[in-house]
């Protein structure tokens, strides 16, 4: 048996115990769980049902009633598999994107499955694949554990749009995919039409736009999938849609790449009260129509009244979360979203997110009522 | 534009229409979905609720109604992200297990997502895993895309037992996981604890000792875990515990492990009904022992029944499901399955599974109404 701290055997494998541990595991970050509210109501002495929730980018009016309802009356078969073509679902979803059922995948994890999907189907390792920072995290998360290499491009903060040359000069041979997050996460900025296609056509790597928030920005590239081969939509139901708890995201593209795609799929990763909600929240017309104005509104709302602090730097966002530099507060984003905690507002703290330093914050939409308690504590905060 | 076929460039990718995607991809075997009842019903002119589903090895008699209670109750903040660090479940885990909540890993997608963590901890392009045929065929589907190769062991179908030698003889320096599901899936057999601890004193590798049916044979082996270093212990809540449809699954393992596990997983793959059912159902001690005992009933009666029949040879079973070789009736497990599907009978054709050849079939335990209409219709067939 070997001392009990792991030791360096080769380049690839590491060994705990005598337990052969890939080498990549321990070049991650050890996992950090976000905390539930009961344990910020404890630790910060404030009322679970006073929390303000604007750190996760959710839907804050509730999930869709045909979706609960559906769940209900669905749910005594739960002792079943649930389907796996999920074929009733990939129509509806079709429907909603003016697609076709063989060019849509559906993830049960969210879109966070999709990228899994993504990370098997292209990456081997040594393989690169290219994410502008600032973007979603996630992307590397799932793309690393392959052997992907990451490359980063650079999206401008000043002017909150994609640096298009960076991405090109990122590209080389092992190029398999590119992230293009529109609106992008955490920056809320979006990426013009054209300057897709100037990628696209620069390329043969997959290119893959994050259209997760794309609802708020009343902008889609579906179009972009019949012209040109190499485009893949990525989107989920977490936000408008209401259904983050439920973890349904899908993809679009071309219909071969998504029949690859089903062979190296999970399953049965769809659970059915996901699928019931998925299914009824999408015919739900009246409430999608809501959650994007509703949402678009409290957007500008909380946009106008960030701006008035002469503290912030506030960038102008597409979707449904605005992203903000605090350091003329004289805080840094760890101290002032503690502060924040303890007056029962949940932020995003950005310091974690590559491309952006300890001075950023991004605050979710609230309701109405919400927003405006944010904003009256803020300027309790910054005096 | 290339030609609309695939065409090989190198050993490592293909490409389609110019796409990158992995020369793997096209090793697997296209997905062939399970098809829902409502395309059996149609296909076979039978009624949708006339069907009797012996072929998934579920639970017959539904979820606890403590679960169903539990999602309905707590169904109004699905529009949130679900807890990430899942503490209470683990604890329900851990006590249902007798192990501590440091031992526990939750998977969302059932113990597939277990399996998926366990090849993204452990396998490098080249390394090897071992299975003994037949078995879960789902190891394979999720270890070879890492570059995972599978070497075979095997499982004697005579006496319904592993060949220990022919697992020992299988391991080299690149093993790096030994899948050993007892109660084995499909043949119904089980590994001794003399059997295991040979094996796992053989190797440094990590011994998965898949026990997803562990309930109806009234055998674990939790203690291994204390007693050696490179031992996980697999369960699902599809079983016993009546989830399938809800992706719940857990791993057992020391402490170390665990952590490491958990830097790797999908962050929020578990939805929040899942958690809700998947607490309550733990909790509902009297629906477990009714699960068990009403499990272990039919699969007595069903065993007691099938061995009336001299065309049959069925092999005896400590799950919930029995294996049957049906070749001297003439039939090949894809006519049988298919003549059951037109009395409204689900069975598994086992051709698919790897160490099987075409006359096998797999029946599921149903309630006993369902048993005996199984058997009554087994008579018409077989005259």
């Amino acid at each position: 048996m070997l001392a009990n701290k792991p030791i360096l055997v080769d380049l690839k494998i590491i060994i705990i115990d005598t337990m052969k541990i890939r080498k990549i595991i321990n070049q991650l970050d050890p996992y950090v769980p976000g905390r539930s509210q009961d344990e910020i109501a404890n630790e910060y002495g404030v009322k679970k049902e006073d929390i303000i929730k604007l750190g996760s980018n959710e839907n804050p009016w509730g999930p869709s009633p045909n979706a609960i309802k559906a769940i209900c009356e669905n749910i005594n078969n739960i002792n079943r598999y649930p389907e796996s073509n999920l074929k009733d679902l990939k129509e509806e979803i079709a429907n909603y994107s003016n697609l076709k059922s063989e060019n849509v995948i559906v993830g049960g994890d969210g879109a966070d499955e999709i990228i899994e999907v993504l990370a098997k189907t292209f990456i081997d390792p040594e393989d690169e694949f290219i994410v502008p920072l600032p973007s979603y995290m996630y992307y590397e998360f799932i793309f690393k554990p392959y052997g992907g290499i990451p490359v980063y491009g650079k999206w401008n903060i000043e002017d909150n749009s994609l640096d298009v040359d960076s991405v090109l000069k990122a590209i080389s041979e092992r190029t398999k995919v590119i992230f293009l997050c529109s609106p992008n996460n955490p920056t809320g900025g979006i990426i013009t039409k054209e300057q897709l296609e100037t990628i696209i056509k620069a390329t043969d790597a997959l290119i893959v736009i994050d259209e997760a928030y794309y609802e708020y920005s009343l902008i889609n590239n579906t179009e972009l999938i019949d012209k040109y081969h190499n485009v893949f939509i990525m989107r989920t139901m977490s936000k408008v849609l209401g259904l983050a708890g439920m973890r349904v995201g899908y993809g679009l593209s071309n219909p071969k790449l998504i029949e690859y795609m089903h062979r190296i799929k999970p399953v049965f990763s769809l659970t059915r009260t996901s699928y019931s909600a998925a299914l009824e929240t999408l015919k739900d017309k009246e409430y999608i129509e809501k959650s994007i104005t509703n949402g678009i509104k409290s957007r500008d709302y909380l946009y106008n009244e960030l701006k008035k602090f002469k503290e912030l730097d506030v960038l102008k966002s597409y979707s449904n979360y605005i992203l903000m530099n605090i350091k003329r507060t004289g805080h840094t984003a760890s101290e002032f979203s503690k502060e924040l905690l303890k007056k029962a507002v949940i932020v995003r703290d950005c310091t974690s997110f590559k491309g952006l330093d300890e001075y950023w914050i991004r605050a979710s939409i609230g309701t109405l009522e919400e927003d405006k308690k944010f904003i009256a504590i803020l300027k309790e905060l910054i005096k």
